[in-house]
């Protein structure tokens, strides 16, 4: 064999993944990114770089979940509206003041929500049952009601102790974490820095967007749908470029970012075996590992990944769908796990299929699809044009249905897996 | 009655609406955002200002969907592996070239995928079923395959016609949508402007993330927290601060706030009944028109909104998990509904009561939990502590449950509506 047969040859006799084989390898390589600090509120949307465990317990004093008055509960036990108990007021506990009295039997202390409950006393009593009056000018309140022993007081540390763990390195900062994460005194915070992806597209056929169109010619969409994978899956994109079907321009490009500072790199286009398929010319010819160049899958099959010390670079398919589908199951895992996501792989729900799909396939599929719900039950419904050239229903997908191997197709009703995007 | 005991009367007798009636009169105040015109890749996950028409078919031409040779389907109809169509090789047509020749009886076009179909050729026969061979450096191919008519071949128009609508204003650019757009040439986009939001905390008792915890006293997390659902929402945060409560130190910042560029303001904390309740006091006193204080629902009764010159003011609780469910029922369809979101209200779905919530209520209660899926079915599982006042769960939550008045609790595996964050 000389070597161009030879090339041919590995080109075609491709050995098979499943896609949880490739994903399980792609993972292996995974380094976590570097981290740096945010103040809080440039934080939002990032992953966290470390444990975050309280410092004091939470609430960290008595709180009053009522306006009211604070009060020994023995003191109102007998309390009822035909004979209200009176007590004297011995201040008032605005929030954010620490009570200067400690409470008696026989009194009182007007406090709000959120207020801190004096010592002595023991229970809140909120105001509707109450009435406040003045005699001489000192403060009396009537209590119409008894109440139970602890009632309306948020005991210090019930949501959580002193030195609990609350987030967990890997979180993402939404609304709840980073309501935590300001109580706990974090002016700024630790998140991993956003891994850079480079992403390069492929094809004598690509214009750009500005370009007007020419016969046989295509402006290149899969380099900005790559993009807002990218930062939807909480990483950097840099638009490297298009470039034409030119065996030693790819190579001179790809020697390049692999050498550079970026963290991995998405191609998209050439993978497969046609006579210009450029990136499957590479991935036989380079001095890097290929990890796997064909997949059980459809669309997709000749995704090829490989590693070039320890940086990771992804040959996705250039048909719209396949580089879309190719994307959700292979780069975001990835980029997940180098920002500590505990689930790196999405998580497969169940959902009825809506409609009969009759294609058959010998490799699983990964149909565009929406899902929606009715009556608590989940259903899935394929979307419109499912070729993996057509690009104009993407739009309309809001999971990937799994399509097992068939022989027959699948009848609406039956139970199907979803990947939530 | 005096000024003073008239205030005190309007505070205690307020007029309560259902949630969706609130939400209702909200949305009858939004207007349009204005619009930008930003660079593609920077208009990722924001909300297109224009419709957006095909300005061509897509594919604008006949597009092979195979590596293979473009035929004449009658002149292979009698191909069998036994007896092969030797055809002549007209040229070669990589991607992103226009055929130079039309195809005429006895001839093939080698062609790939995505190639464009020359004149003349009506079926493309994938490279599996065709052997290339020379003779006296002349290419023949031959054909050991009839197959149907039209086969491979993507006909003009068959993704979307010329004019065809193919993106609403007010959807959000995402990975589908781009591809879109980078097809049909928008190098530039016209996108919604972000909505920007002022955020005021009030409460005596709130620090500073960056400050020492002091008896009686809490850090601000709700600022932070608001943040979150307002850049998730799409819009622009501006964090103002945090104000004691002295009445006329937020009437003069208020004042300043709703005759500045903000789209609307957002205050938290202050809006019941307490002695020191500056934004219930505000809402009583000032010159715009307050729509409504008073919800029948839980967290969050109190939550109270007004219109100033066509801007919304609104006064949430300032209980965390109040202050969170009042952002979500309510400031974020304003947020949508600016944007041209065509559903500003979020769906709700059903799911079955994972476990017993035996809380009984006279109002309608948006309570915390998680949704998952099991065997196509959706389960909805409240998470931890409920009480408005507690903020560690909210990070577990992805719902909010909704728990219709009730006297007897609700039971596992009665159906409830949940709304998904």
């Amino acid at each position: 064999l000389t070597k161009d047969s030879n090339d041919k040859f590995e080109k075609l006799n491709r050995k098979a993944l499943s896609a949880a084989e490739a994903q399980a390898l792609i993972l292996q390589h995974a380094s976590y990114a570097a981290a740096e600090e945010l103040d809080l509120i440039d934080a939002i949307g990032r992953r966290l770089a470390d444990d975050i465990k309280t410092r004091e317990p939470i609430p960290h004093f008595r709180r009053s979940g009522m306006d009211g008055y604070a009060v020994l509960a023995e003191d109102v036990a007998d309390a009822s509206s035909s004979k209200p108990i009176v007590l004297e007021v011995a201040e008032h506990i605005p929030c954010g003041t620490a009570p200067k009295k400690k409470l008696v039997s026989g009194q009182a202390s007007r406090i709000m929500t959120g207020g801190m409950v004096p010592d002595g006393a023991d229970t809140v009593i909120m105001q509707e049952a109450a009435e406040l009056v003045s005699i001489n000018n000192r403060e009396y309140v009537h209590i119409r009601k008894s109440t139970q022993l602890g009632s309306h007081i948020t005991p210090i540390g019930e949501e959580a102790e002193s030195g609990q763990m609350l987030l967990s390195s890997g979180q993402t900062i939404g609304a709840g974490s980073i309501a935590i994460l300001a109580s706990l005194g974090y002016a700024r915070v630790k998140v991993f820095t956003k891994p850079k992806v480079a992403i390069i597209s492929t094809g004598t056929e690509l214009l750009e967007p500005s370009e007007p169109l020419q016969a046989g010619k295509i402006r290149n969409s899969n380099a900005y749908m790559i993009a807002a994978q990218v930062i939807a899956a909480g990483g950097e994109p840099l638009l490297i470029g298009q470039i034409s079907d030119v065996y030693e321009q790819a190579e001179t490009l790809l020697y390049e970012l692999l050498n550079s500072e970026v963290d991995l790199i998405v191609t998209t286009g050439g993978v497969s075996v046609g006579d210009y398929d450029i990136m499957a010319d590479f991935f036989t010819k380079w001095n890097g590992t290929t990890l796997f160049n064909k997949i059980r899958m459809r669309p997709g099959s000749p995704t090829t990944v490989g590693l070039w010390n320890n940086k990771l670079l992804f040959g996705l398919s250039g048909n719209p769908s396949a580089c879309f589908v190719g994307f959700e199951l292979f780069v975001r895992p990835l980029l997940h796990a180098m920002q500590r996501e505990v689930t790196p792989i999405a998580c497969e729900h169940s959902a009825f299929l809506a409609e009969d799909y009759m294609k058959v396939n010998a490799y699983t599929r990964y149909v565009r699809g929406r899902w929606y719900s009715e009556n608590a039950r989940l259903y899935a419904l394929p979307v419109g044009l499912d070729k993996s050239s057509a690009m104009v229903t993407l739009k309309d997908a809001n999971c990937l249905i799994v399509i097992p191997p068939t022989t027959t197709g699948l009848k609406a009703g039956e139970q199907v897996k979803i990947v939530q995007l």
